[in-house]
């Protein structure tokens, strides 16, 4: 590595001669293959834009322009450009480098991202404020096609491109996203990869016609609906964009020259560059798929280390059971096929599987309809990307009392991704969905018995809630509303989900200490089964309410408030507060909330 | 009226002679225009589509097939083919025929509607459920192009073009939408307008070509390229839509045969329709934005009756006079310039006000780009209208703490409109979101003093809501978080919002009967400043929170959890319940609901 060793600024990277990229390169593929297979991460995203970024760098100064990554994914080999490379061994750990862009964590990171399609929106609203202010910088984007299939990207280009902002969107096109790309924008971009492309006239048109000013104006309308007429119009010119390329997204060269022209034209440009996810690990380039987010593996065979039967997989399996049984039940994703466990559904019932491709809005949209007409859609989705649906679970599913089945995964806390993932307002969300119900599996069993009862049994909007990761000790059946796990005299504790697992273990530990703890499982936390909780409160007059949630909407105030006022008792609600949790393991995150067993131990403690 | 007195059902339209169809449409809009100087409503978008919707119950029978509208404020007529001419007099009113479309009024709505942009999603997931039961029905979206600059419709079409699934899209075309077009797509739709309809084109080869299936088979793939290369490639081609247009959107004859020839294709196929809003009223063609959502006005002069001094009017002149001494705050909407009371800032600071055309999540990021460049954004939009944001507040706004302030109109009942556009839930909604604060004006003095410290004072994302109409007796300015406005012993009255009439008339009624009320009112609602609460709490021993909002999430469930466990006192939340309100004035709403102030002297007395 001995030229990213050297590489701790900008002028660093600009000053390197060109010849010497290439191996710079390699040296950064070989960095983050092998950072990667010890920490886990996103590699192939990150290794199909190695150039891309190297470019991006050489022709804008990170540190004054800005550079919006959409998802952001693929921002490690910026990272390392930006003076972060010793930060690595602790990637996506608590306290370290984190996989996505962080303004807090170098001001080369523009904005925060995690979430698909917004690039485009925030670099518009950078390049007005830029404009407005009169400031001396660029601004850039980069998206993937993948995120182009979100709407909110379509509604950023419309306005970008009519805003006639100095502006560039670069379109990273690796023809994958993290599953195959569905739906028109797919089908657009394979069309326009094979044209050939139009630079090459743009540019002698520009250095040729664009030296004479009155002939170029003179010209420039006719020019237009000539364009229309015999070239290849596509979507972008259509929305205002002047579209440059498909560049090849591994020629540096290439690149720098086709950004920096974009930059210098001054309108919004649109430069289209084809990568390989993958680039440069052959195991990552012929399954970019299984190397998107990947745990660590072992860099000589690729194999992945294997994390354990996981809760999404036992809602694939469960829900191909029930599939078999009931053709009107039908499996949506968007975009996250491999990721909710839903690829064996895929290929045994490819007509009743849906992938909208990155849009959220869309699918929840779709499911309604489907609904409406006598299917039985089940949209599974994690609990961070569902708050894009937020309108759609309102608007189309609940008003018209719908049976729309949601697959919440990754609900609560999910670790490593962080501040942009965690699930943690699903909760309170849906509970203001009229007539919405939500169950809150704390085993697979739970969840098989959950997801076929809110499949057969049950109408109108359920959502069915559950973590990323395995179960724990927990592996009882109770899918009752609420559950009477121990019975106990001094104190009550309350929990759903996994963290069940902390509170029966706090009560395991209280009891060593002499204090008698009731332990209630909530199998439904909306509407809650406060009764139950009630009961048990009137005996201990002690109530602890543990959540892997944030504190507004939460059971626990739910709960509190129905008991208000009737008796007097002392109470702690254990949640996550009004603040943004932070990366690291959950049981790190757990403890650091105080929301794990110790915490509960604590508070009980507290109350006696 | 001779005509449209004998159309009670599809049969009778379909057996008119078309010689007679004019005639038809003009006694529409007479009555139309007739009923809504009366009632109130959507005018200028109704009279577009007169002739779009004859057409349209001529092509298809709307109780067997499925026509799904979007936004559906252009569906009277629609109402008025399917026997509820006689519900008109109470159109929009308590009990009556609603503005919408409304499945549980008649089975020829195919689903709700009252947000924009859904109808493709929603017709694609209908028509989906239909192939795959087996079902014999057509499926039809019927979406204007102001509705076509929201990303859920892109997301639908994308989707939509690559199913294959037989699925017509009429796009109404009026060039204007609520305001004017913004953005790629109303330029795009610009110079498809005036392009040679290529219609012709496609019928000759259809008819010719087509019939020979060998030939037409080999000449498939040369005729795609051929298309590319010389014909007027657009967006929808591009999506995987056969595109058919433009028709004239006032001729029955052509309508029908583009409508029928495009059902019959069996492919997704868009429609594009011209039409005129307001058409057949000379002050709605001139003002169709003044005419689109329209109280009652005088028949022969257009008049429009006033209604008084609005909440909207007092936020839009306060934020000129900030504007005025601060440069950096710029203005922001969703095709809502009129409604949220921008009209006078657009002119007077046309490049600080910004129209994103109907693109909620993208007008909420655009800001937090702003944000993070060092400009205070204040977004204006409606409570019902934000839920479409609600991650792009999370995860773009919240999670880097930006200063954007969303003015928040429309909070609470909206009356007439209905169901679909209650704004009940942002309470809930935005108080999950970190480091949100939510100030209540009560008054437009309070508005005034909240707004401008949102603006000055104050960091991160501040919500200022405010609801539809104007201020009531209270009057007063009181800006701070909780204000005492009564003493009293008996029981503590809370309220925020102009809900705080309700509690003042409330208590004035219960002194009449010996009771001493005391009241407050909150300013903030998040957080929120419960120990005040809580002090009266202590005193009175009773309390009765009353809001305009859910029950899940609310100011009051808040409120009695903090409360719970530390003293014993008699409590009643009055609030909107998990239920869904329906049309009717706000008065009406606030009496059924038992949030007035009668109902809040019930609850009072039921306590003492």
């Amino acid at each position: 590595m001995h030229i990213l060793n050297e590489i701790n600024t900008n002028p660093d990277l600009r000053s390197l001669p060109e010849e010497k990229l290439p191996e710079l390169c390699s040296e950064i593929r070989r960095f983050l293959i092998e950072t990667i297979s010890k920490t886990g991460g996103h590699l192939a995203s990150n290794l199909g834009a190695v150039e891309l970024t190297v470019a991006l760098h050489r022709v804008y100064d990170p540190m004054r322009d800005r550079i919006v990554f959409d998802v952001g994914h693929q921002s490690y080999t910026h990272k390392l450009l930006t003076g972060r490379r010793s930060g690595f061994d602790r990637l996506r750990k608590s306290g370290g480098v984190s996989g996505f862009p962080k303004p807090g964590e170098s001001m080369a990171d523009a904005f925060v991202a995690g979430h698909a399609s917004d690039s485009v929106s925030i670099a518009l609203g950078m390049a007005r404020a830029r404009t407005n202010l009169g400031g001396d910088y660029d601004v850039v984007a980069v998206i993937g096609d993948g995120a182009l299939t979100g709407g909110l990207a379509y509604e950023g280009l419309s306005n970008a491109g009519q805003s006639g902002e100095p502006l560039v969107v670069v379109l990273n096109d690796n023809a994958m996203s993290i599953g195959s790309n569905v739906g028109g924008m797919a089908r657009l971009l394979s069309r326009m990869r094979v044209k050939p492309g139009y630079i090459g006239f743009k540019r002698w048109y520009r250095s040729t016609v664009g030296r004479i000013k009155p002939l170029y104006n003179a010209i420039h309308r006719v020019k237009e609906g000539v364009k229309d007429a015999v070239l290849p119009g596509n979507m972008f010119d259509d929305l205002g964009f002047y579209y440059l390329g498909p560049v090849n997204g591994h020629d540096i060269a290439a690149l720098e020259s086709a950004i920096s022209w974009a930059r210098d034209m001054r309108v919004p440009v649109l430069v289209h560059v084809l990568t390989k996810k993958g680039r440069g690990y052959p195991f990552a380039e012929l399954h970019p798929d299984k190397y998107h987010g990947v745990g660590p593996f072992d860099l000589q065979t690729g194999v992945i280390k294997s994390g354990g039967r996981t809760f999404s997989a036992e809602f694939g399996d469960t829900l191909c059971r029930i599939a078999e049984g009931n053709g009107r039940v039908m499996a949506l994703t968007a975009a996250m096929e491999d990721g909710t466990g839903l690829s064996r559904f895929a290929e045994k019932f490819p007509n009743r599987f849906f992938d909208s491709g990155i849009a959220e809005e869309h699918m929840v949209s779709m499911a309604a309809g489907m609904a409406k007409q006598g299917l039985v859609p089940v949209v599974a989705v994690y609990s961070t990307f569902l708050q894009r649906s937020y309108d759609q679970l309102i608007h189309d599913v609940s008003l018209l009392g719908l049976h729309v089945v949601f697959a919440v995964d990754r609900a609560g806390l999910v670790g490593e991704d962080g501040e942009t993932h965690h699930g943690v307002f699903d909760v309170a969300y849906l509970s203001t969905v009229p007539g919405m119900k939500v169950l809150c599996p704390a085993s697979f069993a739970e969840l098989r018995e959950m997801l076929r009862s809110a499949v057969e049994d049950m109408d109108g909007p359920v959502a069915v809630r559950y973590p990323r990761g395995g179960e724990g000790r927990y592996r009882d059946c109770r899918a009752e509303r609420a559950a009477l796990l121990r019975e106990g005299t001094d104190v009550t504790l309350v929990a759903y989900g996994t963290m069940i697992n902390e509170a029966l273990e706090a009560a395991e530990e209280l009891s060593g200490r002499g204090v008698s703890a009731e332990v209630i499982k909530l199998g439904q936390v909306c509407p809650i089964d406060t009764g139950s909780v009630y009961s048990s409160l009137k005996k201990t007059g002690r109530i602890v309410i543990a959540e892997e949630v944030c504190a507004a909407g939460s059971a626990g105030m739910n709960i509190l408030a129905c008991a208000a006022g009737k008796l007097k008792f002392a109470a702690r609600l254990l949640n996550l507060g009004s603040g943004i949790a932070q990366q690291g393991t959950t049981a790190e995150l757990r403890a650091a909330a105080g929301i794990d067993a110790a915490g509960i131990v604590k508070a009980a403690m507290e109350l006696m």
